[in-house]
């Protein structure tokens, strides 16, 4: 594993930043970070963001939603571009996802200030609060709740595993709860929103590219499984008179890989809960999730068909009852197209090579916000395509030129 | 499910005892039973057999492990007949596992007073301690301290969910666990020890008979499987990137299957844990457990072998990691062939009827103790085989049957 810093880009400070924001919430054991929305290494990142804020003499701000802002130029003006990501991390997550997004907007202004061009626009850099809904387990909530695609209700409804509220928790990191809610005057200003990232896959490794453009989201969501049998001992029960769900579920799980493999898709079962969960006790129950995405909705019901269909056939055959339940879905997120094509030919400009445009499985800040506002994704190379765990990187060049891209975008965007 | 009460047995107090017991641990959610060695319900349950010594005149006594006995007659003079089994259960286990045992023993003296006989050895009625295992994770602990099969080292190592080691549990439950350790002096007091138990199985049942006499214990053994691979986004990593142990264990279990019906055999996997056990995440880790019986070591030997085998070809196909562990292992115990037959003499003895002998996956603290005392055990019909469920049932009538059977064998042994 290399967590080390990129070179620094000329001119700026990404190298010293990178170290900066390396140790905070970084597990000793694991090496994976543990940066979850408002707890201790959530506010040392914040106070990370607003000393960086304040050095370049950008007007620091929080919105309604705790979400953190620094602005060149008056916010007021209106058709900003605004870049960013977050800086909160999933349980034993890797360095760059998120973070990447943030550092490298500060070394992109930084690379913008060196070649001294004149800004005609507001531009803002953003730190979305709990994007990775690690605490409250629901993603991107501070893009949620701007956007109006979480009530303040269901706001208050959140709680984390030890019982606290999303207000208490924020309450007690020393923001005011009473202000949570949808900001349209705010995202008003905003003419265009760019999010650079680590890419979640090989897609750029494959092709030899070390930048790339998003296209879309894929639809995903979850469904969880309950599959129930009889309890019954391990040791005395025949075969013949057993009802164990965990045969149908083992089924299932290898329909789900022939189903995703059929259709280009991916579908997983990363969780699950046994009961009684004994050494020598036939279960009772096998709770699982299934969690898939699909490169159009067609794909997706096509998978997700598929293993209903053959969970429900194994389980009668087992005689095991089965209930599934849609736990969470989002359709398709297609960004921008004039802007998608907008960073396309910027980033063409020069070199007259083709930025290739790829579709993602993760969610993001800017697929909620593309709703509301023009919206587009850089990605960065991932040459191991892991994420999601201390084993994620980026090599030091590939940051680097998605540094200089990320310049060259907002140049094109903030400065004609 | 029926968990009401057998009808008396004429003269004793089966009934009574019955009612008292049931609500002991009885989970109001499940239904099932929570009598887990050295907690609150486990206490109750020894109150509750201190209790019925008492009232009956016996001499009540600890030994140094914990276990519970009630004396007719000097325990020093030798010789001595035991009966009895255990009170406490599995994870939301039934009714009748162990106290039908412990209840039909004093039922059985009760009977054996209304009917006027004679002593001539001294009976005991004993209540192990621990014979589920399902708080410290080993069966038996009662009876394997006594017999020296468990080491006081071992025993210390021993430790609950929480945390909580074996001693410092007695400790808290007010037994002295400075003296637990192998009981020579005592085992050599008994000359037999019959264990009433209800089936766990269908034999009785499809044979159409009340009551049987145990053959042996099949052969059985415990497995750990850690199937390891590498933790990724779920929603973006391709498939051909992935390292995912749920599709290795998921084709386990189907092999598991497989082999358990080729060879007559049993074999689960009841208990899983999964890391990181994210909806979103491809896990790192599945480690599971594998619990297999057989009639005989041979077939035993050829089912875990084929399920190791699969498992390793699943496993290096999937380019995972796989770690295989015998955590426990009995070999086969026949019980003792002269008191088996004994058995057999006296309940054929007015009806002219074989009763039918069986063999059995389930370990037990007779099987335990063969290798040190002579031992036998009785099998109560369970009409649907279920067993470690709140489902667990067993007929009035049969539950008389099995009273009365125990009363005779008591006779014949002790009264001669």
């Amino acid at each position: 594993m290399r967590n080390d810093c990129p070179q620094p880009v000329s001119g700026n400070s990404f190298h010293e930043m990178w170290r900066e924001l390396l140790p905070i919430g970084r597990h000793a054991d694991s090496h994976g970070y543990r940066r979850f929305a408002w707890t201790g290494a959530d506010l040392d990142c914040r106070a990370w963001f607003k000393e960086q804020a304040e050095a370049r003499g950008l007007v620091y701000e929080v919105d309604r939603n705790g979400n953190q802002w620094a602005w060149l130029g008056d916010p007021a003006a209106g058709d900003a571009v605004v870049t960013g990501s977050h800086l909160d991390s999933v349980p034993d997550g890797g360095a760059f996802d998120g973070p990447l997004g943030v550092v490298s907007s500060f070394a992109a202004l930084d690379e913008l200030r060196g070649r001294g061009v004149d800004f005609t626009k507001p531009l803002a850099i953003v730190n979305f609060g709990d994007e990775e809904g690690a605490r409250f387990g629901l993603a991107c909530v501070g893009s949620r709740l701007a956007a109006g695609q979480l009530t303040v209700e269901n706001a208050h409804r959140l709680t984390d595993g030890d019982g606290v509220s999303l207000p208490r928790a924020m309450e007690v990191a020393g923001y005011d709860p009473d202000t949570i809610g949808a900001d349209p005057e705010r995202l008003a200003r905003i003419g265009a929103f760019v999010e650079l990232h680590v890419e979640q896959g090989r897609a750029l490794d494959l092709s030899g590219d070390r930048v790339g453009i998003a296209s879309a989201i894929w639809p995903h969501g979850r469904w969880r499984f309950d599959f129930r049998g009889e309890a019954n001992h391990a040791g005395t029960t025949r075969l013949v008179d057993r009802r164990d769900p965990m045969l149908a579920y083992a089924e299932t799980v290898l329909a789900a890989r022939r189903e995703a493999q059929l259709a280009g898709a991916v579908a997983t079962f990363g969780k699950i809960s046994v009961e009684p969960n004994g050494v020598n006790a036939i279960p009772s129950l096998v709770r699982v999730w299934l969690d898939s995405r699909a490169e159009d909705q067609a794909s997706l019901d096509a998978v997700v068909g598929g293993i209903e269909k053959a969970a429900r056939d194994y389980a009668a055959a087992h005689g095991i009852d089965l209930d599934i339940v849609r736990e969470s879905f989002t359709p398709v997120v297609e960004f921008d197209h004039a802007l998608r094509d907008e960073l396309g030919r910027i980033l063409g400009k020069d070199t007259g090579i083709t930025v290739p445009v790829l579709g993602t499985g993760a969610g993001h800040d800017a697929g909620i916000l593309s709703g509301s506002i023009p919206t587009a994704m850089l990605f960065v190379r991932n040459p191991t395509g892991v994420s999601h765990s201390p084993a994620e990187f980026a090599a030091e060049d590939d940051c680097v030129a998605g540094v200089i891209a990320l310049a060259d975008v907002l140049e094109g965007l903030a400065c004609t």
